[in-house]
């Protein structure tokens, strides 16, 4: 079995609220030498090993439906699962 | 710099309903070898080099602010960032 992971993370170019949220909450924590923070989506997609084409529809399926591609941009791995 | 990725992630024991909503919706859009979507949460956070004690630190800062541990589990890798 594929096992693909997917990290969604914002463009450099738009506002991560709330990772600046996260960023003052460790700050007030006493972990003052946290210089950023940035907060993304997480996914893991598995499928059968005989995919032919997974690369292709994995992209699509980040472009069409977990990834915002106005303000998100997103990578991917893809691993062997048992 | 050093850039801390970490992933939380429901445990195997809790119901991830994002997961099974997103698994649903793949499949509506025909992507039917998809066998199992998990959902997570995935932070960067970046310290200075000379930080001593950086995986106590993440690790305090996992448990007590971006991980529900009654629910959550997390992990996270260490590497250079520029």
């Amino acid at each position: 079995m594929k096992l693909v992971k997917v990290y969604v993370t914002l463009k450099d170019s738009v506002l991560d609220a709330q990772g600046e949220a996260i960023k003052s909450a460790v700050h007030s924590m006493g972990y003052n030498k946290v210089e950023n923070v940035g907060m993304g989506k997480y996914f893991e997609l598995k499928f059968a090993d005989d995919y032919a084409d997974l690369e292709k529809d994995v992209d699509s399926i980040c472009d069409d439906l977990l990834a915002n591609p106005n303000i998100e941009t997103y990578r991917y791995e893809i691993a062997e699962a048992e």
